[in-house]
């Protein structure tokens, strides 16, 4: 039997490197540090995958050379676009993969594999790592699309399958909460590109939108799967383009700005004026004020009008005992009672006594009830008594809304207008109610040199074979114009100025001959004998997503029918696929 | 200001020690280990929990006495049960409850607490733990309805209200994917009640049922939220009546079963018989038989009619090299080229040779095309084969199906009639698509001894005020009746053989009179005072939902329109909840 070892070839990693990335120069960095989730390891597998290298390694081929593709077939949430995300856990997993010696004994001692060879065990899992692996990769909060690969994994074919799980759980929720959040900062306030906002889908009428560009806080950990949902929901959220999150912990671990004031319980743990007294903050000449009184002169002398009087004291207690914690960051929830007629009251009474003293008040938050009509309502109010009471404060108050909002609510609301300047968002999007999965695959595209195929009935599911290098094309303006799959050893590759035809993979009529002015490498090395891409911080992967989607055709964008971007194959790419599933599929015999 | 400093009161504990945990007895544990997340701590929490935990401790009313209760309003899955989950490592949170010097150091420099007084970081936020706390809870496995409380917190009201968010993370999608499961198993299999499998929906006719009762693995480790999601799906899955998982970290951490075979890029792999040459296995006279020679007498000479020489060659290589590796272990993914006309064949001819020599096939697995329809053909196919070839072992094969299964593809293959084994599920069973978050809240309800109550304009979400205990009513065959809420200090509580007047929480007419058989109280004290209550293990647990899901009514466990179970409160808690509800609500005054 011949057994063709894996050698990574210096020729196909070409490509790659020419990305700005030299092999081993500057970019080199000290081993990554462990995965963020200690769970992340070897062990986070599929057992068919031990099962299956212990087959490939009984009959001698664990050393021949493979080639997976790591890639999706379809675009979440129905759109057209796909963000990115995940490969920093998967550095890391790369770099510390390593089965530890009590997961070869639970191993070892497990009834599904308790016949195979010691020496699996022994050797070959012993001394197994990614010393023998190079894989490229999309940057991370690359914007991407169906059948273009995120992961390129090239070696031995025993450790390469052995991957495939761990990948795919790493790759497959931060792309699709990262998709997710960035679908949600279009839908709030657009790309930020010359064409604006109201181009998408229902945008509204100007006059009918926030003075603020609306900011978007991620509020999702207390109903996210697991832990780890939550917080991987709270790192990738903000890759895709939000602001903050509720989660201390990504605070602290990622350095994600945090967020946050009081909850209903805070004004339900409050049940009279009495818990106010007595609370004070100093006046700008250091002397102490007390709250409740001043706070009681706005309610009975100056807005006594229209029944400021009836507001529910629990409340008015709960906001002076905040004010007094919070002075310059006072954001109250004013839902509890009577969002109008109570909570907004007691929050701008309280509001009045802080900018007396010198403090600027935060705005209110809206948790539940008409989220457009009330937020409307409230500037209204804010508008009104800024110009009557001359308190140029109240114009600039920030109107929080958190109930139960998602991507459509969100255009539904553009649609009606509203007056919302920061969007608290949870359930839908750290579950992605809309689709709570990504549907990534990884495939074998080649095997000791020769490209393999998967065929299928459904031609979507058809695999595209062989090794290969992706390139994204740009026309005037910079925008992308198409994705082209090609061989990694085709030559000429698609240059500056070239005319190249680009072809549908499946449709023989779909060809576009596509002169470029720009020509981007998709693809470059992350992993590589001793070779670890430092990954960007998470700032600058959102500052990626923010620039990609500026330059993007807003029709991509968009949420209703959304245009397809194109993704293509290069001509022979083309006939050499066609010319294999020709081969490989049987003529069905009817009789 | 009174500052009421809260000591648990043995009295209320009273009721839950009943249930059978003396409070410092023989239950008590040493301290349980870290929760198996390292992520999860004090810090996987909101900011607005430090932040009203800061308002409290200015105030001096973090000592306040009180208590929360943390329940769900509305079953998942338009189902009328849920299966609670996550208790083991909710208790193992408060057993560790501390912030870390580089926590406190994190939250000393956050903008949103910069101007917090130090000593609230270094006195008080420095020293809290759970020592003061006391949990109550249902047990692991319980099956539960809307408004029963999951866990009660009674403790000072600072560490109360810092346990919120940490708590919900811990129990929402534990107890979202223990129900999905439960309620996938009661799809396959039926409950095991004495009321049949066809009672439940579209259970089909007998003889279209497969010979063996289905069993259910877990698949979804690919397509989890995050690396937690897939660990949490494989052991509340586990739990709620699967039967393995592949997620192989979960079983070596938790000692679940695990299942596995192949995938198709292991038949990809394949190219040609010349592959499959020179692999052995010994027969029982212990001589070597070399596997391809063997097979190709069966494809050539025995089984030559209806062209089984036609099957896909790179397919046989690759079952031949696995039953090589796995002999007693031979599951064969059969739908890579052709499920009937060649994975199938191919299977077979394997499968007669590890026949002859002593081995015991295990089955096939279909990944695609219709499931039913495919099932029954294998399952003909076998037993014509079993009686033509007299080879018994072909009536026992296993039939093993993993394509996109949820609860409503359950139903339909029943309804079609299947002979499917084993049902592999993945992403529907893991991400809850069918409802991926479960709403649990968190609530006070009593402060200070007084009773608590939440209005809101939706009566559902009307908070039950007090601090409460829960009792399951049992009438004839052990059958619950009705679950009641009463005041923990009401007298006198529910009892065999009283009849007592169980009442709609909000209408008035619903009323019915119970006298029960059995009684049980359903909450039971977990943690309290270096009292840790030794949870049950996974199997237990298991077999504590297996057995409560006999004895349900099948109407409340079927899948369309299904009967809701009657939760009720006591007269008196009923008579206090109104009156304080028609106090609290203020008259609208309309002009």
């Amino acid at each position: 039997m011949s057994t063709p070892s894996c050698t990574v070839s210096s020729q196909s990693a070409a490509a790659a490197e020419s990305n700005g990335d030299a092999g081993m120069g500057a970019a080199v960095s000290a081993l990554p540090p462990l995965p963020t989730n200690s769970l992340v390891s070897p062990m986070l597998t599929d057992l068919y995958q031990i099962t299956m290298a212990y087959a490939y390694w009984k009959a001698n081929r664990h050393n021949e050379c493979a080639v997976f593709e790591l890639f999706f077939r379809k675009n979440p949430f129905a759109g057209e676009y796909t963000v990115f995300a995940g490969l920093d856990e998967v550095v890391k997993h790369l770099a510390n993969f390593r089965f530890s010696s009590s997961d070869l004994e639970y191993l070892r001692n497990n009834p599904g594999l308790k016949h195979c060879e010691p020496a699996f065990f022994d050797h070959y899992l012993a001394n197994l790592d990614c010393s023998e692996v190079k894989v490229c990769a999309l940057e991370e909060g690359r914007i991407c699309f169906p059948r273009i690969p995120l992961i390129i994994v090239e070696g031995p074919l025993g450790i390469s399958q052995l991957l495939e799980t761990t990948l795919l759980t790493l790759v497959n929720y931060p792309s699709l909460i990262a998709t997710n959040a960035a679908r949600m900062v279009v839908a709030a306030r657009g790309t930020g590109s010359p064409i604006s906002f109201a181009s998408l889908d229902e945008g509204g009428s100007p006059d009918n939108r926030p003075k603020k560009t609306p900011k978007l806080v991620e509020f999702g950990l207390r109903r996210a799967q697991g832990a780890d949902g939550g917080f991987s929901a709270s790192r990738y959220s903000y890759i895709g383009g939000f602001d903050a999150t509720s989660n201390v912990q990504a605070g602290k671990i990622l350095g994600v700005p945090i967020a946050g004031t009081h909850a209903h319980s805070f004004v339900q743990a409050h049940s009279s004026l009495d818990e106010a007294r007595g609370m004070t903050l100093q006046d700008q000449s250091g002397n102490d004020v007390e709250l409740l009184g001043a706070v009681l002169k706005y309610r009975n002398d100056v807005l006594q009008g229209d029944s400021w009087a009836t507001t529910n004291d629990s409340e008015l207690a709960a906001f002076i005992s905040y004010a007094s914690s919070f002075p310059d960051n006072f954001l109250c929830l004013i839902d509890t009672y009577d969002t109008i007629r109570s909570g907004l009251r007691n929050f701008i009474m309280v509001s009045l006594v802080l900018d007396d003293l010198g403090h600027k008040p935060t705005g209110v938050r809206l948790d539940s009830g008409d989220l457009a009509f009330l937020s409307i309502e409230c500037d209204q109010v804010f508008s009104d008594l800024a110009l009557e009471l001359d308190r140029p404060f109240l114009r600039d108050l920030d109107i929080v809304a958190s109930n139960d909002i998602n991507e459509s609510v969100l255009h539904s609301l553009n649609k009606q207008g509203h007056r919302i300047t920061v969007f608290g968002i949870g359930t839908n999007l750290v579950t992605c109610q809309a689709q709570p999965a990504l549907g990534c695959v990884y495939k074998l595209v080649e095997l000791n040199g020769k490209p393999r195929i998967k065929l299928s009935q459904d031609i979507v599911k058809v695999l595209i074979p062989g090794r290969k290098v992706a390139y994204r094309m740009y026309g005037g303006k910079d925008w992308p114009l198409i994705d082209v799959l090609v061989f990694a050893d085709e030559s000429p590759q698609p240059a500056v100025g070239h005319r190249i035809l680009c072809r549908h993979p499946f449709v023989e009529q779909k060809r576009v001959a596509v002169t470029a002015k720009r020509v981007e490498t998709l693809h470059s090395l992350v992993f590589n004998k001793g070779f670890v891409k430092k990954q960007p911080s998470l700032a600058e992967a959102k500052e990626h997503v923010k620039e990609q989607l500026k330059v993007m055709r807003p029709d991509i964008l968009r949420r209703v029918n959304p245009a397809e971007y194109k993704v293509s194959v290069s001509n022979d790419l083309f006939n050499y696929l066609h010319k294999m599933w020709q081969t490989e599929t049987p003529v069905v015999e009817l009789s």
